[in-house]
């Protein structure tokens, strides 16, 4: 059991500060923040911004130069012991003569797992682990589900009347939330990896599903420039190949996925509803793509499919308060229930007011079979 | 324009707190509070506990006694000038030999409206009006609305899961909402003046539509002890004449009120779309049954037609955190709209999470017509 004492807590908030001044440009990467300090005197700092880029270490080694002999780090995640992209950040804290490293939490990436550690360990450095953790997990939860799970963190965002309608019946639909509700809809987007829908939703409102520099709230903007921008990557189920060159989707910058059985980007079997198997596509998005975070934007259908396969890790509602008639198009459309007992159930994590509707953030409950 | 000292700031507050400790027993009259204070010492309070026993005025003077002479007096309303079933507080003041009286508002109550400022200034006592007038006004909301507009005040309860959902198709609700937010709903019948109703609501459930002490929440039940629980009135539609001595509703204390064309309690003409007129009836329950404060649960056709004669001052809604599918049944069933700008909009009053659920509070806007 390390113990730290409170200038320990004082670098590690603030290495963790810096972590997430990364966290709309990371991806696929996690956000990590640095601090190296020599005595009480902070020499070098720096976060990870970009995959590609030069990891939270290197910047914070770079800075304190010289000054790095004998000093103390402070990083948010285990140093990787790979060469990927960048050298193991582990050799790079030794070769400066970092004394003593302090690190949140190990990094559940199989490629380090402890060997950052060790390696830090075995090189005579004091390694500490686990102070700020809890906070430290917080910074990347999409990143540590892939790495524990080998699946994506995924969000399924619908928006409704307070009657749960999201088009009257003839399909009339907009606007039911407020500017200001779709404004918070830009920065999830800003934050996932991929945005999932449908080919039918894509067509029907001939949507870009961009993130909009322009749409953010002005606080996002002040610390995420407009030629920073990282778009994430739309993966469309396209079942019956229905999109076209044409489409606004094709003209924004920005990787764009096919998924259907065959003759696609990702191709990916049926389930046993004989549609497209959901569970195929998400492992293939967590493990070919390196996808972490996937923003679900589709319709009922869609939805419905992923609350039922228990695909869905945070369900996030837009209520507008209107009320719409029941006779409009239902938020999942018909479940055909008939006992009380198989209604779908979340807890919920977040309520708040969003503009002039609420915003609810729901964790599914475990579907009683 | 009177000058206040924070000392008669902090007195009227204190009368604003007894006022309070009525908000369950006073109606139809209005939550009142007196402190009289001689010097720098509070010598007399009291606050108007129930309809036909004294006034806040009253409670505070018998306390000082002697000591009223020459006090002031800090009431949170104007102090009444009419012989009721207490003689006038005005009065009382004067012969207590009060020397300065400062009342939070003039009373609306077209009996009193000014009156008691004119006796007790008459009489040489000095008068100040205006004093934490928005705080005083705020203790009697239902009993200001009868007074300035002849109607009472309307709350609709509804109670639907996270997409609209009251029943599903079967009509299996038990339970959507939790323990928790009936015991909320609990708390709003113990404050209303009567509970509307319609027989077939009252039918379906065999509904008692009473307080019940146990189900309040306990630090209600810290003020408002079981033996003193007042029963809203439960006035019920019943143009059918449905209703029997067997119900539920008839083993309770508290009156009834049925409400039909003829052979009812309460006698309404039909409005325009040849339905009970519910204008006519909020005028009989404001002005012959003297009900400041009504509290609608019922189902979805009465609730319909509430919201669109614009009848309704607050929407409370309860929003279990379930999905139960567009088959069941619509929280005001279908509404035929096809445009946009038709659908019924509000505004949000409060939001929050009551046990696991969601309640919100709205406020109707105009209705585009």
């Amino acid at each position: 059991m390390s113990v730290f004492t409170s200038y320990d807590f004082q670098m590690m908030s603030r290495a963790i500060s810096l972590a997430k001044r990364g966290i709309y440009t990371t991806s696929p990467n996690p956000n990590v923040g640095c601090v190296i300090a020599h005595g009480d005197t902070i020499v070098g700092e720096g976060y990870h911004a970009k995959a590609g880029e030069p990891h939270a270490e290197v910047h914070a080694l770079r800075m304190a130069g010289e000054q790095a002999k004998g000093a103390t780090a402070y990083v948010t995640l285990e140093p990787c012991s790979h060469y990927g992209r960048t050298p193991p950040c582990a050799e790079g804290l030794i070769k400066a003569g970092i004394r003593r490293v302090v690190c949140a939490m190990k990094d559940p990436n199989p490629q380090v797992a402890g060997r950052g550690i060790t390696m830090l360990s075995h090189a005579g450095v004091e390694v500490a682990v686990g102070l700020l953790e809890a906070e430290s997990r917080a910074l990347n939860p999409a990143f540590l589900k892939r790495m524990e799970t080998g699946r994506p963190l995924v969000q399924l965002k619908l928006a409704a009347s307070l009657d749960g309608q999201t088009a009257l019946a003839n399909g009339a639909s907009q606007w039911i939330t407020s500017q200001q509700a779709r404004q918070d809809v830009q920065h999830y987007r800003a934050q996932a990896c991929a945005i999932l829908s449908t080919s039918q939703t894509v067509i029907a409102d001939n949507a870009s599903l961009n993130v909009r520099w322009h749409d953010l709230p002005e606080s996002v903007q002040a610390q995420y420039p407009q030629d920073q921008v990282r778009q994430p990557a739309r993966v469309i189920l396209d079942r019956q190949h229905h999109l076209t060159a044409q489409l606004n989707l094709y003209q924004q910058s920005g990787a764009v996925f096919t998924v259907s059985e065959h003759d696609a980007d990702i191709c990916v079997g049926l389930d046993e509803h004989h549609q497209l198997s959901l569970k195929a596509l998400f492992d293939s998005l967590a493990n070919q793509q390196q996808l972490n975070h996937i923003w679900v934007e589709a319709g009922a259908t869609l939805a419905r499919s992923l609350l039922q396969h228990q695909l869905v890790d945070e369900l996030i509602v837009y209520l507008a308060p209107k009320i719409m008639g029941s006779d409009g198009r239902g938020l999942l459309g018909a479940l055909g229930l008939i006992e009380m007992h198989q209604v779908m159930e979340f807890d919920i994590k977040d309520i708040r007011q969003v503009g002039p509707d609420i915003r609810v953030i729901l964790i599914p409950k475990p579907i009683n079979e």
